[in-house]
């Protein structure tokens, strides 16, 4: 039995925003009754002050670490950086993870039912900013009755959510970790999105969103979408290692439309593996939250009044979200007057890097929450 | 009536391979009859030593430059480069463009009917390689009574193409100029063109490449293909100026998924744009070719006897095909003893940047080219 099924947890639902006390959008729409998956490892402390809210990226879910049943084999998505010990040690912290707001994982999404109608939400369900994922997650976090967390931590959207907790609700906020993401998408980020979406919409079976209750998904669609996402995701030198030229057969060139190369192989079955479990829709909202965020939006807002410290880190590889853009972050918290940390890691994985076990990732982090930790009283 | 309408070609047909003497293909299959689609541009000299064989990229096609009517405002591909006192210069060499084989502006390709059956080839056309365009080139330069060829000259897959006269004739070629190029496809090169040909066998009016004669075509497939090619042709940098983060409306977002972003507009203005003038299969044909060329499968056969001069032009922004390949094929073509400029020139316009006006492009071509015409006596 491996280790990691020692850490037993379990998926929890909250639910709130019951009408008429819906959740006002940031589109000025309203949307309820709103549930929320999430999952908790470790103990949350007397004091409450010892809560990390991680918060995941595009097609995550609640399933940070640890495992549901003693004989499950598959681990959460950040098992190398959540557990007994680890960066983020559930020995010493409290870490609660949540489906975002307009997933597919249990939280309320597009392919949840519109209790007003009795059938699934498809494309009435309202578009939603990143902000509004946060303000879920703050009734989460209301609800369990913390004040104030600990840390902030995510990659990539889930660190366009900690920035939005930041500038959104900087009193609750002591310390904050966005790794491999951006204050707003590049022109050439909105465009690999569009297209992914384009390509599920021009799947006849996506049917302007309403194809839940009809036998067919737009998986072809969706399967193109999430092949466009996995090239951004790794770097030409993670490729090239890891596919370079290789052809799938031991002999020649195939002389047909079958994947003849290891890396069309890959694609294809990443494609056809994330159909499985992912909604299409929710594919639609979550890349559009991601376009729309740009965290000027939110700068009057509070960030100034705050009294937050930063673990901002990139990636030398990652193209998608390059050091720059995280650059451009850091200059923009130190104007606000924030204590920021900021590192570049050497890494040839790409985007997907903070995924991967990376050990000065890993130190970095765990140095730094030890240290916002033992501060917590000081400043409490 | 604009300038370029004084310069008038018009599009000829040049028919081989007639059964029993079809051409061989890399693969080994036979196919015959071939018809190519040419134009050429100013006068053959007596000595027939004048010409230059323009081949183009992807998606082009035989209407480098020059226009069919008069009153035909839309010039070719590369105007500006082509023409009467141009770089390529029209009043002094004779020039020379062939829709590729595989194609469908007007060459034998998968939408051309296959005289056995009295219906369109689909996905029965034999696949092809950069090796097969020049065969079918090499035919047509054969037919026009020209023995050697003053240059070869194209960029993208055109200039795999001309790397592939160099190495299978190269007694025919005098002087080569590959533009934004590769010796090879990097494996993320490989994943954009494998992405762009699942979203096209995902649209169910591809029918297994046999839609010429139903109502529709997979137009939407081949839209999103584009759509994906054409993030790969433009740079970060060209994106961020071009269109940054700029809305369509000018007020706030739309919060719907219609195109809000200019970028996403432009993405979907081209790619609707593409389907009224290319066939989807021939997209499938082409692209695969690309992936296939490995300049290594032509090396034995005979670079390193040739006496050719090379001008190797890469662009800084290119991400596509970066200017470490073009390095890697100059470090080559110096292994083989062959006389090699090359010049990577600033452009912040990615890989499209062949296409582009630019003075550093044409002065360098220009001189190169002149170069080569006046020592055409001395080694001829």
């Amino acid at each position: 039995m491996p280790d990691v099924c020692a850490n037993l947890v379990s998926k929890q639902f909250f639910t709130f925003a019951e009408p008429p006390h819906e959740l006002v959008l940031e589109s000025g729409e309203r949307l309820g009754p709103v549930t929320i998956a999430y999952e908790t490892l470790g103990v949350l402390a007397p004091d409450k002050d010892n809560a990390i809210l991680v918060v995941h990226a595009l097609t995550g879910d609640s399933h940070v670490a640890g495992c549901y049943t003693k004989d499950d084999a598959r681990p959460g998505w950040w098992e190398i950086m959540v557990g007994p010990g680890k960066a983020i040690d559930t020995e010493r912290y409290f870490v609660i993870c949540a489906n975002v707001l307009g997933g597919c994982m249990g939280s309320t999404g597009p392919s949840s039912l519109n209790p007003a109608t009795g059938h699934p939400y498809g494309l009435t369900f309202p578009l939603l900013t990143i902000g509004d994922m946060v303000a879920a997650q703050k009734a989460l976090v209301d609800h369990l009755g913390i004040a104030r967390l600990l840390a902030v931590v995510g990659g990539s959207v889930g660190g366009m959510q900690v920035l939005a907790w930041c500038a959104r609700y900087p009193e609750m906020v002591r310390a904050a970790i966005p790794l491999a993401t951006t204050p707003r998408h590049s022109a050439q980020s909105i465009a690999f999105n569009e297209v992914a979406r384009q390509a599920i919409m021009a799947d006849p079976h996506w049917r302007g969103g309403d194809y839940y209750e009809q036998g067919a998904k737009p998986d072809l669609g969706l399967a193109v979408a999430r092949m466009i996402g996995h090239i951004t995701y790794l770097s030409n030198e993670s490729m090239r290692k890891k596919f370079g030229r290789q052809l799938k057969s031991r002999d020649a060139l195939s002389f047909h439309f079958d994947a003849g190369f290891e890396v069309e192989s890959y694609l294809r079955y990443q494609g056809n593996k994330f159909v499985e479990r992912f909604d299409a829709n929710s594919f639609l909202y979550l890349t559009k939250a991601a376009d729309y965020f740009d965290l000027d939006d939110y700068a009057a807002a509070g960030l100034s009044a705050a009294e937050i410290s930063f673990l901002v880190v990139a990636f030398t590889s990652d193209w998608l979200y390059p050091t720059e853009q995280s650059r451009t972050l850091v200059r923009y918290l130190k104007r606000n007057g924030m204590d920021v940390s900021f590192c570049e890691i050497e890494s040839d994985w790409g985007h997907d890097a903070f995924l991967l076990p990376n050990e000065r990732l890993h130190s970095l982090v765990a140095a730094f929450l030890s240290r916002v930790f033992r501060e917590r009283s000081a400043d409490g």
